[in-house]
């Protein structure tokens, strides 16, 4: 990165996942964050003029893809630019001297609670309140006088918000990974891997001699997921990411031949292929 | 359907939408049905050894693959014998002689209170509870001497419980369909349609090598998804649906000499591709 100050819109308060993905991939320093409610006015951010990238989930690899970022990804004039894998811990956080077991009311994001749902089966008495994300639920919690409140966020919610943890990676499937997309208006002319949406015509082997060509110029295929085109019971469309080794010029000419065997093919982003962390 | 009774276990209550699937397609008589809490429980009960029918979520046109089903198909000795596609339209329902806005708590599955989170939105008091399913939600209602209590939940289990509709259709996406699998521990030996799970080395075409072969014989792909096998970076699982028109004993040829092509390949079952009805 350069040391240009950047302009960063996260999912989120400081301290949601989102915060953090969008930390550990534009760094510390330098950055102006913009914590912003929802995924749809993240979207609205960086449509906007003024140079913005945002930081979204995309994808978990318990709960799928999140159609609402894809949806947006196809609307707008907005591309992935860049992506970060995170491994999701969930707590349950509350103020200092009380027990898990005196809670009346859990507050977090509807997806984090589905996640921890084992947990809280155990727990039938105890009422769940959806918030926008998860560090808006830990700051809630810590700024209401109600010591029968809790939230499920991650620890660093808990340090950021003066939280204590009440009990420790709660969360159903242990192995719960997050990716977030980095989105700008500008696109990026480089890197090794891109996201495209594309539909064909529902016969056989359609989608077949799409991917041959791309396995042809040696792409690999890390995503593919097909979602009916609700309405059109006979069309579907299919999400797809490749990582791929050859020249982007030979990929763009690959692209463009696609038009012809495709209902339509979008371009989502070039971008380079993220990191891991744990958070 | 021949008329010996049959068992069937489905998802939730009298009135959940897997026990409107389940009688859409058994029908309603020489049937005892079975109202099971949870899909893991349907799946218990299922394994055992009486004949006894499951059905269960599969899929949701916008939230979708059930990865709870799709971890226990691939588990167990229990195969997809069939499938029922619903569109979901879930209603606010409470007790006579009240309206939304004195509303306090709301009760539904947490897929459910998900697909409504636009309208919930816009009611940020209202405190919001899981249930095991819809009907499950409604039965509780009813049940309560406390009119600030309602549930989302389709119109058959409003009347079912005697409870008023105080809002209809409120879902976000008015496309909503969920695609119900008939689970057996007897495996089918006809119909039109086969459910396949898969891993591949990841390595450029290997996908692609296995679709190569179905395409020849003239299947249609209708539904494919990767997903990550955690703990292997490099290496992915997928879950695709065919339809087939040619004979069994060719399919099976197929499916025998893709062992060597894959690192393992299941079948999850075969069945005769399933009907679209509103609930």
């Amino acid at each position: 990165m350069n040391k240009k100050i950047k302009k960063v819109a996260h999912l989120g308060l400081e301290g949601s996942f989102s915060s953090i993905a969008a930390k550990k991939y534009f760094g510390e320093g330098n950055v102006i964050w913009i914590p912003t409610a929802n995924i749809e006015k993240v979207f609205d951010i960086v449509c906007k003029d003024s140079p913005v990238y945002g930081v979204i989930p995309i994808e978990n690899s318990t709960s799928g893809s999140i159609m609402e970022t894809y949806e947006r990804l196809q609307r707008n004039n907005v591309l992935i630019v860049g992506e970060v894998f995170m491994k999701i811990h969930h707590n349950i956080l509350a103020k200092e001297n009380t027990a898990l077991k005196n809670m009346v009311q859990c507050f977090s994001h509807p997806q984090a609670l589905l996640q921890c749902r084992t947990l809280l089966s155990k727990y039938p008495s105890m009422k769940l309140v959806f918030t926008e994300d998860t560090a808006s639920a830990a700051k809630l919690v810590s700024e209401s006088n109600d010591s029968k409140m809790c939230a499920i966020a991650g620890s660093q919610a808990a340090k950021i918000y003066g939280l204590k943890v009440l009990k420790e990676n709660i969360v159903d499937n242990v192995a719960n990974y997050t990716r977030f997309a980095v989105i700008s208006k500008k696109e990026s002319k480089e890197g090794n891997k891109i996201s495209i949406v594309f539909s064909v015509a529902h016969v056989p082997g359609s989608l077949n001699r799409i991917l041959t060509e791309f396995a042809k110029i040696g792409c690999n295929l890390t995503k593919i997921e097909s979602r009916p085109l609700v309405g059109t019971p006979w069309e579907y469309i299919f999400f797809i990411d490749l990582e791929f080794v050859c020249p982007l010029i030979v990929l763009n000419g690959i692209l463009r031949g696609l038009k012809k065997q495709t209902r339509f093919i979008h371009l989502l982003g070039i971008y380079k292929k993220g990191e891991t962390y744990e958070a």
